[in-house]
């Protein structure tokens, strides 16, 4: 029984360089057709609803229990992240990672994620691979998605809202996107921020086309003139930008990755165009994890899209008013009408874009024969 | 920076079997350990309610998208299982698996499992870990541990009804505990069935000292005389075993581990103990998944736990006459009171389980040096 063998391909971080897992306009062009799947129901997320973002290990804050780990640091959490992918993808797979804000202090990245990929139909792993690339180019690539569809064609200034490594891949996906972007705006948790200066820096030797690289002093600075401004911000809540809608130029499109303060709900009402990744995944998200004060009323939780939700619940706005980017890609929802018009794009990430990139990486790295192959067994012991 | 290295010790199923994987003893041992973590706190899973059994990927019946993957056969899931588990282990992990009832075709197993193992403070996997037999050990240890707490310390008689791999395990285990068992009864779909018979033989041939292994002719017969009755049965509603009170033996231990038909709730509420795993995990599961009749009814879900929960909710019963297996093991709850008390365990399974059988194979063959050490990266190209 020739048939019952199962093995995989394990691919680390240098396998999926060379697989090219950092093509960022290729990204661009996939997220395209996963967006556009998801539009079609074609794919399917966890949960009953189907469109859970993932199931999360939330660690408490105080425990009598000597040892428990706690919601100590930045991000500390683990999540997994299931999805199946339609079309010519056909595959599922999940990412499983573990954060903590720690880490840097180990010269480690906050999060160490893996993601593996599995046939649909007999369920056995296909692929295992280091996600930490995977994960930061699908997620930069979004934002260039929205971009390509949403920005003005003679898109020139660019803010960047928290230089880490969000950002550092939302840009790589602007570039690829926008090869004519000729300045761009960092602001950093302050102007001697060493991550912003890092940004420069990688932005001036890789990307020499860009004239002006600032370093901004304030966030006003920063979002005066900006095309496209590109939040991923990933702080505690007091410490969110907070964007006054009289410093956004007019035709601006303001993509938000991490975490805002919306200081004028009107405005947002009023003069915002609303997009997002997929509204049901806010639905859910609000369902299991929104939190509440004392007196009831809601915690902020930094997420357009989780606002969105609220005003939708709140009979404030009409959920036809939210579009999504895939509808958008396929045609079926209006993309620009007019240069005035101001976007506001909330992107909380699908697992759905894991295994969208990661099958591509997958496919490259078989062709060019890369990565080791592992045997699970060669006949199972137990059927 | 050596620090920043990331390796992990990938284990195939040959591994795990030298890891000591089938040592059904010690794995009663471990669950014994477990369950007396959760049942002090010290362990977490997954959601808001920290008590999540897991996030599943769930088919449709029916699509219009070509190619799209149905519920179509058994078990057709995909299912992401993640848990912190404290004590001596002090680690977080995931089983991920995919099942589909096609796969007996192909010679493969239903389900296909991975399990990773993860530092609890970096994120950073430890082991990756072929997990069929893992899963199957650790399921089985579960009414191995029940068994020895609760069965009659004359046991001799145990009734297996659907003689899969479950089963398999949970008699390895009820033999470790009660070496002088004499009569196994097996009850498969039919007198004829083959996976009934290929028990029957396992048993002769692996337990010599079990001197009466009968395939039974219908259910009443394989209930009769069992000082332990272990359900493992994965079937649609309809064909779920139908046990009758008038059957079982006074002092019995019914384990559940797969799905029946309660066919006399009153005996259930009056005449039986009822234990479970993890009732949080049973409240959880039916805020997400009960399904209920067009009239609002339940749909019979035949896990006992569930029903303990609906019992709950409907007052017939008090959440304290419902114990956890990990209270009795630390004597906070009461074991056997009387030799014709009588039992209902139900056991569904929980991703600590798997943390903690896993990190025991993963200690040992760190121990022998077994398994394949794998790179994911020297350094990590982006922080």
């Amino acid at each position: 029984m020739t048939d019952s063998k199962v093995e995989f391909l394990y691919l680390n971080e240098e396998d999926m360089l060379k697989a090219g897992v950092l093509d960022a306009g290729r990204c661009v062009d996939t997220m395209a057709e996963v967006v556009s799947l998801l539009s079609k129901g074609d794919c399917l997320m966890g949960g009953r609803g189907h469109n859970d973002h993932g199931i999360q290990l939330i660690f408490p804050k105080k425990s009598k229990i000597e040892n428990f780990p706690l919601d100590d640091s930045r991000d500390r959490r683990f999540m997994s992240m299931p999805a199946y992918l339609g079309g010519r993808f056909h595959m599922a797979g999940e990412k499983w990672y573990g954060s903590n804000g720690r880490n840097a202090q180990k010269g480690l990245p906050r999060s160490i994620l893996m993601v593996t990929l599995n046939d649909i139909e007999t369920g056995q792993p296909l692929a295992y691979m280091s996600a930490n690339l995977l994960s930061a180019m699908r997620t930069g690539a979004m934002p260039g998605l929205t971009a390509q569809y949403l920005a003005k064609k003679d898109t020139k200034v660019v803010s960047l809202l928290g230089p880490g490594a969000v950002n550092k891949t939302c840009f790589m996906a602007y570039m690829a996107k926008f090869p004519e972007i000729e300045t761009v705006k960092i602001k950093g948790s302050s102007p001697t921020s060493k991550t912003a200066h890092v940004m420069k820096e990688f932005i001036e030797k890789e990307y020499p086309s860009v004239k002006n690289v600032v370093v901004c002093a304030d966030l006003e600075e920063a979002i005066r003139d900006a095309d496209i401004i590109s939040e991923a911000v990933s702080v505690p809540h007091g410490k969110w930008p907070k964007i006054k809608p009289e410093w956004i130029k007019a035709g601006c499109v303001v993509i938000s990755s991490g975490t805002m303060d919306i200081t004028d709900f009107d405005f947002m009402r009023e003069k915002m165009t609303k997009v997002v990744d997929n509204i049901h995944m806010y639905e859910e998200y609000i369902q299991v994890y929104e939190e509440r004060d004392k007196d009831g009323s809601r915690k902020p939780s930094g997420t357009p899209g989780m606002y969105f939700v609220n005003m939708i619940d709140d009979g404030l706005i009409d959920r036809k008013e939210v579009y999504h980017l895939g509808d958008i890609v396929r045609g079926i929802a209006p993309a620009r009408v007019s240069d005035d018009q101001i976007f506001l794009v909330s992107l909380g990430g699908m697992p759905i874009l894991d295994v969208g990139w990661g099958y591509e990486c997958y496919k490259k790295a078989q062709e060019l024969n890369i990565g080791t192959k592992l045997k699970v067994w060669d006949t199972p012991y137990l059927i």
